[in-house]
């Protein structure tokens, strides 16, 4: 199929490798390098410059191996992480809803393993940047491992701060920011003083008590829009003949809240004319 | 609040405003224009080169209204269609699923009402493209002028073509290739000769025939990694009070179908050995 | 169809007619009486003693019309109600989850319209007994109504009380108590004075506030076993060639709370060594 | 505790222990018999005609277990089976959708483990009666067992059959008629002739495939108001001061179709003006 638009393996590649049982893995391609797997051994030198995307390899067992580009998903899947990574189906509506596009400028915080810090990296192009904060001074390194191991350029639209967000984010006029932090409600202040108004703001708690806590920290201050939502990902067995969901799912990730920076207060009338729709209960 | 960023209005800026009810307008600034609204009316002239985005503006009536810029699920929202279009949580798990980013060249079939067609020109950026196919003529009209309205840049991004894809497409090598049309299947061998190897394929429908009518189809093609998936998003109520889910709840808007692009048959060795997981049920 | 046990419409019984829109009504067979629907007529006096359960009828203007005894979930759709009434989804559970059976001595508060009560009843037999309590005198008319329509022998199930509880139930050492009440977190001493050791005690309530009050008072009573849960149906259009689900689902009732009644407190070692289970998030 | 209307321990009861880990253990009250935990022992002849139920025991190693009577779904799950057991949150609603209540007499096809058949022996009474048919021969033992458990009354109210149920079912004129096989296509021409008219049809099937080819053939038979549905049970962690979904639910058992059995068939005026709803997409 050497008509079908190859795309040669490269030295320093990171690519996706995945068995016909569906266990994947994800290398960088170093020469000298190989990847074993119990379908048995691939020697990376037998790709640079010779394999192509797409291309079904044979191990030295003689199971076949597809070799592909990883997506988001797979680079997320097979990224070290010692915190809780937030899920694909999150990340998707978390863009779109922080209105994030080519050329954004967001701050997020904290970085955590950097699952985030990457998809965001990924949309802003070198017009945009990511600026993550973290109080842990180890959390940049794994972010930008896993960054560095996408491309350079990627990594390059990134700015890690190691900082307290209790003291404020340096950056003012920002376009979005998200916070994935215990207590997103302690850190609205600063928050909206880093946003531009009409900047979207995000955040992802796990608890209905968050929500109740954060929800009400955005009527006292200036905040407009507030939504919470949460998203639940379905996925089904692809078998033709028996098409069914899988058994077990994810029940639960966390609860998106989401809001716009505004340059007055929204409930200055009073207290309940706010922005808080009406209660049809 | 003027020391907090102020983004000033410009003529010919789309702008998003917000009622105190949430009931939201998205219009272009044009000199002498108005926005007209069950709270009154607002001059385009009061704004332009005056107001910030963020700033609470009040209507000729007393009625206070948010100016915000629009985010891609407020465009989406005030689109004109003709056409049912992708919801919001698709569109960001689309995004990831396809591994849109900075720089992707996508195809998508068909057009419809825009939607897909903006979200994907607002990730891909100046050097990335969105190639879009449909074979009504007029579907590049609509989906043109949401595009615009979004900014003369972005549509840049755009080539539309009207085209029966069942003639093919132009492009080869494209990174990833979205398809929402009724009869995918149809369409899976010129779909895998546009794309690249390892390259990312979607296709979203509504029922679970066509579900089973496509898998079946991409075993039998070059394709690997074949997925089926649905999202399910749940809004709250956001009032700290009494915090719980909306009533009422879309139920279905489609299945989600992914795959990747391959050099050779999953299939071949048997057609059971294949990319089917196994059945566990 | 002669055949196949035909049940003949008997003068008092309680019918369901369903057009070939699907479009149902449940009317009582009084002699003299008809159906009057867009579809046209049906005179009672041509079904009693002639008609069977299972037959096509056809109206005055010849339209079709199915006539099918009620189900329950027929009955609670159409009976009278002013209040919310518990969803058959939840219905169905509810019944399991508080032990129902044939004989079992069950406590609601409140009465609402009677839909839990009409469906306990159906339960419990001659032989267990349903008391209804609530602080509404009007109340207990529309559930007898909605009750008696049933059946005279299910209505003489129910004993109905107009009372604020908080002053006490008059029974114990009944089996399960289902309060449906804003705050059911006041009423819990009275319900354990009512239930047996062991007894099954459930809630339902419309938010997360709500849930949090309510079991952390049953964390400081004699409950163990506390659950909370919520039931979300989805509703299939049933199209052979077309199977999907339907475009819109109820997105929330109430989350359901359960416990069982206890002799000695769970928690009296330490607060925390209680019931509580481990947070593993 | 005492006035707290105690029921104190039989022998022969089937008790439930749960542990302040909530583990739980269903167990026989033998005399002589004992309860043996990773918590410690507790002798039946301590319990018997001393203990009340909803006591707190203490184990030979000072571990504190509750003392309940089991519910449906505490029996069900701590049931024999080899077969997969309808799940809790199905059988609420599927006696409910069947009509099920005191008095009924059913059909259920094929028996299982007899979880199913458990919940209708109980909720039938001694004036209903519950047919049990499955063609292996030992399903009845497991099942026999399992209701024994529960008392030798309620087993009296079912009656099992060893029979392959293509050679049609002896009882005509039953109530309700539940299909938990992988073909239930095959069987409705036996189920209609074995239902009154009106009668209440429901199948359990897992797969989209099998719900088209049961709703293709209930469409072609004397069937009226067929319905699809599924329910999602979320159950919450129960911590006041983090409320929130568990981490991983069930994401699927399987879809529940209901019909009614009629006289005529429904759709002899023409193959699409019968009962199929009308597709709005």
């Amino acid at each position: 199929m050497s008509n079908l638009s190859p795309r040669r393996a490269k030295s320093g590649d990171t690519a996706l490798f995945v068995g016909k049982d569906r266990k994947s893995y994800v290398r960088r391609l170093e020469p000298g390098g190989k990847l074993m797997t119990h379908l048995g051994v691939i020697a990376f030198d037998d790709l640079i410059g010779k394999a192509c995307y797409g291309d079904r390899l044979t191990t030295h067992l003689g199971h076949l191996v597809y070799f592909l580009m990883p997506g988001i998903d797979d680079l997320l899947s097979h990224a070290r992480h010692a915190t809780t990574i937030v899920q694909p189906k999150d990340l998707g509506y978390i863009a779109l809803k922080l209105g994030i596009q080519n050329g954004t400028r967001v701050i997020e915080a904290g970085t955590g393993s950097g699952g985030l810090t990457l998809w965001l990296a990924l949309l802003v192009g070198d017009t945009g940047q990511v600026i993550s904060y973290d109080r842990t001074p180890t959390a940049p390194e794994v972010a930008r491992r896993n960054l560095t191991r996408t491309g350079e350029a990627i990594a390059q639209r990134v700015t890690f701060k190691t900082r307290d967000i209790a003291e404020g984010f340096d950056e003012t006029s920002v376009d979005a920011l998200f916070l994935d932090v215990p207590n997103p409600w302690d850190y609205l202040v600063v928050a909206r003083a880093a946003l531009c108004g009409g900047g979207h703001f995000g955040a992802l708690v796990p608890t209905t008590n968050q929500v109740v806590d954060l929800i009400s920290a955005l009527y006292e201050g200036l905040w407009f829009c507030v939504e919470v939502e949460e998203l639940l990902l379905r996925s089904y067995k692809p078998i033709p003949a028996r098409l069914r969901p899988d058994d077990q799912m994810i029940g639960h990730t966390g609860y998106l809240v989401f809001a716009r920076a505004v340059n007055a207060r929204s409930s200055d009338v009073s207290a309940d004319s706010g922005d808080k729709p009406e209660d049809v209960s």
